[in-house]
């Protein structure tokens, strides 16, 4: 794997995923100079202090004035508008990208709008969690995860291959596929259990929660996301999201169905195969 | 809290939950002789090189005969008769204990079977792990954690208090609830969402398993339990799982419903609610 030395970079948004994408260049010194990008000067004070960032601005245009590579990682439903302010700003030839769940809203408000030379490649590293903010921010939390492009069709190959490295670099292993094979595999690994764990823990009665254990928590901890970003995502990616619960419903039927039957045999079957799907994917 | 010690007790079952349970009694030294029982001399070899038993034998019979306490870590299914077989065996006044995750099939199998004046007191500790095996046995599996005992009415209060301070004294906290009320609670704490991730982890593709990140490795975690524990937990449990299932299911259509009417309002409200019950359980 080559890696590259990036001039300046800018985040728009030093959260968890920004924080720690900041954090992973500098300590990996990939780039010279990384600019936080956000609202609050109180935020981006910290994402400094944290070494997450360089040089920080409230100010996009001046933020992205001087960046190679501009990564947007604020939530999906802003992300098309940061993208196409940043591109007017940034230098001639700059690449942009994101860091957004859902992917083929995304791509098809940025269809056509990016008239600066600038060119945008469509990312999602599958990294995260519950935890919100710049604090919780690390250097490794790309490391041995998985990064998708969504690049269209068009999109200029030297520029997917730079975005391409750029993950890489940051420890990610990066796949590739059209935004919208991206947004319906999602809607089952991420946006479904996401659900799934939101209904779960929002129906535990209040007298049962000293009775909820580690399986519990475990099963419902995504439930602890931000409800605004999801809210978003859902927003976003409803459609698939609905085709993944359906699947996901016929299957639970399964299970219903051999519940009422006390047939033992065959809910021992689901399980086995439950299990075997779940022991592939490792700790 | 007073520490208690006991002279002899047995394990019958010594894989995660039996094996802490004697990890825990030698490193806080609250019994002079663990002995533990079990179907296969290799398990019961490594129980004893890991520390967790001080003697084993494979005859239910002799590992009772000096046990005033005898602990049944075994499946559900198993439970009854092997407190059945223990009280012919184990010393007059002795004490029986389990720790089996549903309560009222167990406790109703074993009214009026224990003629010997052995009592039985139902316990279900609530740790414990997708993980199986003496090899993951921990001293400290119940700090903090709860500890849920289920006497019958007209249980000596005497026999209550010892098993009682027994798991106190392995760092659990003990409430005390009927069986059914046990039953009913855990439907809807930890055989539910069982059954969430298991269908959850059992509906996903094969293709999409390198794009399931921490999101849902940790909501299907529990999926890799034990099939035929698990098969035996619902079979013994199935009206209150399938009485919590509905319920879930009918949260469940709240979240369906404001999808399909794009309601991104009504979502947030509902993941505000769902982050309120998550974040009070703590991680």
């Amino acid at each position: 794997m080559q890696q590259m030395k990036w001039d300046t970079i800018a985040i728009v948004g030093v959260g968890l995923i920004g924080g720690s994408i900041g954090l992973a260049l500098k300590q990996r010194r990939l780039a010279r100079c990384v600019v936080g990008i956000g609202r609050r000067h109180s935020r981006l004070a910290r994402a400094r202090r944290l070494g997450a960032v360089d040089s920080t601005t409230i100010q996009l245009e001046r933020g992205v004035a001087d960046a190679e590579l501009t990564v947007v990682c604020t939530p999906v439903e802003q992300i098309a508008d940061f993208v196409c302010r940043a591109a007017k700003h940034c230098p001639p030839g700059a690449l942009l990208t994101d860091a957004g769940s859902t992917k083929a809203r995304i791509v098809s408000q940025l269809n056509g709008a990016l008239s600066s030379g600038a060119v945008f490649v469509g990312s999602h590293p599958l990294a995260g969690s519950e935890k919100q903010g710049v604090a919780h921010a690390r250097a490794d939390l790309f490391d041995n995860s998985v990064c998708v492009l969504t690049p269209k069709r068009g999109t200029p190959q030297v520029a997917v291959a730079r975005v391409r490295r750029f993950w890489e670099a940051l420890g990610a292993g990066v796949v590739q596929m059209t935004p919208e094979a991206h947004d319906r595999a999602l809607a089952f690994t991420s946006h479904l259990p996401h659900l799934l764990a939101a209904a779960l823990a929002g129906s535990l009665p209040s007298k049962l929660f000293d009775l909820a254990a580690t399986g519990f928590r475990d099963t419902t901890r995504v439930a602890a996301g931000d409800p605004d970003v999801w809210a978003g995502i859902f927003t976003h990616n409803r459609q698939a999201t609905l085709v993944a619960l359906q699947e996901f419903q016929r299957h639970l039927a399964r299970y219903r169905s051999a519940l009422e039957r006390a047939d033992a045999g065959r809910l021992r079957k689901l399980l086995i195969q439950a299990k075997q799907n779940r022991d592939a994917l490792g700790r």
